[in-house]
Parts: C-alpha cells; structure tokens; sequence
C-alpha cells in the first residue's frame, strides 16, 4: 500500500480513531497522487482503520483516479447524484463502523452536517495537527520535486530581469515571465505573479498594472511554480538603470536580514529566532515599523504549509522541512524591497533550493 | 452607502438576523470590492443589523482595504494576533448584541466554533441562499464586465489557433494563449487553460502537456480570464490540416445541441429544459453515453457559481442571469469535442457574450 495511506492507517490504530478524512485539494493529492481542483464538487479520500481507502470523485474524473488510485475503491457520482448517499450506501454495504472521524479544520460546517446525517452517533476530531506533521518533514522525493520547482523560480527571475526596458508595464513583464515558464511546461503558477516598479513595490500586496518602468525604479519580482503537484516562491528586488543611496540602504539591510536568518537555519533552532534575528537588524537599521510581515512560512503542495515563521512560533526547524525566508522593507508610496529564498532543512544546516543571486543587481536596458 | 451592503442590512432587517459574515474572496468581494486571495489567513466582510459593517483583514492589506470599503470599520491584524480576539473586543465595545448570525456554507467548522466562543448563545444560519440569490442576477455594470471578459476569452481562443503549427506541444500553445492575454492586461486566468490534442481531448478533465501536434487532430481549447473580478469560460475545438468523416459527425452533434439548447434561452424557460434539449440530440446521434456532465453553470465572479445548469434543477432563468451552454462528446482515447458559450439572459431571450465563431474550422498551418 502507498506508505502514506500505510502511516494513516496505523496512526488510526494507535489513536483509535476509525476514519481519516480529506477533501482539500493538497491533502487529496498527498494521499492518492490526484491532483485536481474540485471547485464545489467533493473530491475525498477516506483511510478506514478497519478497511482499504477509498477515493470519491465525479463519474468524469474516474479514468484518471484509476491509474493513480490503486489502493482502494473509487466511488463516481453524476452531477446529478448525491455523493453523500454513495457514501452512506459505501459504509453499510462494507459494514464499516464509524464512531470517531478526524476531518480537516477547513471541511465546512455544511460537509460536516452531511458526515451527521450519515452516522448521526459519531464524533469528529481535527485531523490537521496529525496530516501537517506528516506533511511538514519532505521525504527525498518531495525534496527533489522542491528543488526543480525552485530551478524554474529562478527561470522566472531570470526572465523577468531579461524583459525590463524603460517604458515596459508590469504586466508586460508578467506575461514574458509567465510565457516562458509555461513554454517549458509549467502549468500553473503557486500564486498570482507579482512584478511591482517603483513606488508600487512599497506595497507588500501590490497588484502589477500598467505602470509603466521608470529608470531608477526598484523592480520586485515575487513569482513561483507549481512542479508535479510541489511549490516554489521567490522574489528578488532589483533596480533600473541606476540605484539612490536611500534604495540601496534599504537593499542592503534586507540582504544583510535575510543572511543572518538564513545562515542560523538548521535542526533545532527555535523557529521564534529566524523571525526575531532578521527582525532586529531591520529595527536597528529605523526600518523596524516597515516590515510588517513573518519572516517566511512552509513551502511544499500548498505554497504557505506548515511551519508559519512567525515570532511566536514555538517549534523547532527539523530535518526535511521546506520554508521560505523573506524580510521586506516597504516604504509606502516610495519603495519596497524584499528577498525570498526556498529553504531545506538539512542534517547539517541548510540547503538553498532557489539560486537566483541576491547580490543588489542594478539592470541596463539593452 | 454600498447599495449591496444596504440589500443585505434589509435583509438581516426583514428576516431578524443580527449579522450576516462572508469570508471566501468571491463574497468579500461581492461585498466589499476587495479582492484578495487571504490563503490561510481571515479576510471577512460582516454586516450588522444594527451597526455598521466591518472588514477584518490582516495589517499590510489595511492601506488597500482604505480606499475600497469606506462602509464601515476596518480591523487589521498582525500575523502574531488573533483576528477572533480583536473582533470579540470589537462586538463587545461597540455593544453589537448577536442571537442569529448568518454564515457561508463553505465555513469552515474550526472557525464555526471560533464565532461560537465568542457568542456561545448565538445561533447560525446559512447566508448562501441569501448571497446566491443577490449574486446569481448581474447588474448592468456587472454585466459589462462580464462582457469584457468574454472579449479576452474570444482573443484567448484566436491567439491559440493562430499558434498551431506542426509538432508543437499542447503546453508551447498554452504558453501563446496566456502571454497574448497577460500583456493586454489580465491578471488572471479563471482555471488552468486547457489546449489538448488528439486524443487527450477525450478526457472531459484532461491535462495538457507535451503531446505534438499531427495532422488531423482536434485540438480543445478551454479558458478563461478573470477581468475586473468577473470571470469567462469559453471551449472551442477546432481541426488541424484536416478532418476525418467521424469527427466531423461528432463536431456537428455537439454544435447542433449547443445551438438547440443556446436558442432555448429565455427568461422563465426551466433550467433541466437546457439540459434535456442538448441530451437528447446528443442521444439520437448514439453518443449519450460519451456526454458525462451537465449542460453548463453559472458564471460571475466565480467561475461556477449558481445556477447549476443540471437536468434536475427545478429553476427557471431569469433576466440577468450569465450562464455557460457546453456540450460536449468525447470518446476515450480517440477525440473529444466541446463547445461552450457564456450567455447573459436578457428581457427578449439572450446575448453571447463569447463572440469566436462555432463553424466547423480546419486550421492549416502557415
């Protein structure tokens, strides 16, 4: 059996709880290799303490589930069929019986309502604490699939930089970045690229438009993929033409912020001081009260996983965890600068998995 | 005030509920004009009976919020506070008294009991039968958008058939698509873009990737952009260098059921009719079995939203309605055809908002 279906099951057996439930489309894909956006159509899998897994899809995605689903059954539903009921008939004809169920914190209240209709005496616990836990630490695989996501991150980069030209609107450079990624067989970007100039970069959730590129305009990149099924999430800030002394303070000191936190990751660290050492030199520096955002989060099927890099987290950084560390200083209306690396967590320290220098880079029109 | 939130304050009026919380980003939105993909983080529109509304958001998109929703209060929270704190000191400050509070189905049950430790006495209903009967209707304005968006999904279709060339991949055609789109301007796509050739597009769900373009194949094009928040949703299949008897058949059956169901459209007209319409021509020619979904959905803000366009849904459409018509025929591993329309329902019957022609088109490289 697939070894994740293999760990659930046992960790049913030890907590003694008789079914795992999923239906988000990370935790889906974690537990079958189907990678599919349901929109409102229930897309679950449930591992049974006592009983295969089984996968419930629509009727039209069944082919596909086949090839990759081999460890159970596949329940299919028309559009015009409850897979509710499917399911309800599923557990009696199988004589499964459900007395504790652990579900995702997100499943809604309405999904939840019909899991009571259909075993009105169970119980429902969380079963997010236990599948982040199983998805926090990447094994070699997962590692490898991270380490090509972030390959194309820095192609991103790369091709964002070779389109900038006085004049050229955000969005135009969105579209190079975007077509050249996607040429190379990229299907889906991890989130909505992020190319902002100038004062638009000040804001941390800017939106790229038709600002048009100004020479000494800073030039924030924030861009990553989705690789089979596994994310990447990068930003450089670079400058055109030339480069003031108040940017380039501001540059550095993010650099500087983000090294340090960098160069403390290894197994063990307190997650707490990635955030509190960037942290103070960016306050030292009189920029403290811009950057108003944690230092980076997980990275893995979901682009923000566990662990959340936040000043109040009380874990420790363990082998096999993916993160991001990101410090930005965003002046409002002026500027904004942040760098973002993809990090593994190694058995020695760390390893970079995005590549794209970091030296403050001022580009030329060619 | 936002004549929305004042349809909703009526409403919580007239049906005596306190306060009505949306928090998925088609519905903030709706509600707010702000949109945001918040990921993990809570991003909520509530409106009060007998207060003013309120928007929580986290701290660094508070700037933005500013200028959008002038309506009411604003709460922003930083990635160390807990949203749910500071909206309970916000209820009990501004002495908001809460025994019926209306909640999106989607809410998730960890943040149902959230809201529950902070009113244990509240009761909850669900919102999306309200909201979906406001949204399921466009205003003129929304209509227009809706329109524009139609526009970048005809150019979408144009700029993919204008790629086709011997041997290339389904994903170099896609790259075309989305670059052609992204540099005029669009943010967005509204779902992974689907170009698939051949054979893959006998799968309803199918994934492009590297298959080549040969002579004689269907090629499949689904899209659509997100424009100004409203989304498109168009499927064209078209033929390259040639077309054999067969396909040709099966080009006409779904063209002939998408016009049959297209031409039905008018206010009052029961929805299943739509479906049955299409079906049954689908079924005469012998390929029932090969139509596997519904006969469309609604399109606005979210790419399927209500109404669902099934055989059994007892509605009937109504003036302001967009929907989607798209039948389709796909036979597993040999061809697939689609053809799909957004389609507003007007006083006199309906308006094609998707303008790219329906004729049997054999492409033929340059």
């Amino acid at each position: 059996m697939f070894e994740r279906l293999q760990q659930v099951k046992h960790q049913l057996e030890n907590e003694n709880v008789d079914a795992l439930m999923v239906q988000t489309r990370a935790n889906v894909f974690y537990l079958s290799q189907f990678d599919t956006n349901p929109h409102e159509r229930l897309v679950s899998v449930i591992v049974f303490k006592n009983h295969h897994p089984l996968l419930i899809c629509p009727n039209m995605e069944v082919n596909q589930v086949k090839s990759l689903f081999t460890e159970g059954d596949i329940i299919g539903y028309d559009d015009t069929e409850n897979p509710w009921e499917k399911l309800a008939h599923y557990i009696k004809k199988s004589k499964i019986r459900l007395h504790t169920i652990a579900i995702e914190s997100s499943l809604s209240w309405e999904r939840l309502k019909c899991w009571q209709s259909i075993v009105p005496e169970a119980e429902f616990c969380e079963a997010d604490t236990y599948l982040n836990q199983l998805r926090i630490l990447k094994s070699p695989y997962e590692q490898q699939l991270l380490r090509e996501a972030a390959t194309f991150a820095d192609k991103g980069v790369k091709a964002g930089i070779a389109a900038l030209t006085e004049g050229i609107t955000e969005m135009e450079v969105l579209a190079s970045i975007e077509y050249s990624l996607k040429k190379e067989g990229v299907r889906e970007m991890s989130f909505s690229t992020m190319v902002l100039f100038g004062e638009k970069a000040g804001d941390p959730h800017g939106i790229p438009g038709n600002r048009s590129l100004q020479k000494g305009d800073a030039v924030l990149f924030d861009l990553g993929v989705v690789w089979k099924g596994y994310c990447s999430d990068i930003t450089r800030t670079v400058f055109f033409d030339h480069v003031t002394a108040d940017n380039k303070a501001i540059y550095q000191t993010v650099q500087e912020a983000q090294l340090e936190a960098l160069t403390k990751c290894k197994p063990g660290l307190p997650i707490a001081e990635l955030d509190h050492s960037a942290r103070d030199i960016i306050q030292k520096a009189h920029f403290g009260e811009y950057f108003p955002h944690r230092i980076g989060h997980g990275l893995g099927i979901d682009v923000h996983e566990f662990p959340s890099l936040t000043s109040t987290n009380k874990q420790t950084l363990e082998k096999g965890m993916t993160i991001t560390i990101e410090p930005g200083i965003y002046i409002p209306n002026r500027v904004g600068v942040r760098i973002e690396d993809d990090v593994l967590i190694t058995e020695g320290g760390y390893e970079v998995l995005t590549q794209f220098t970091k030296e403050l880079t001022v580009v030329t029109s060619t």
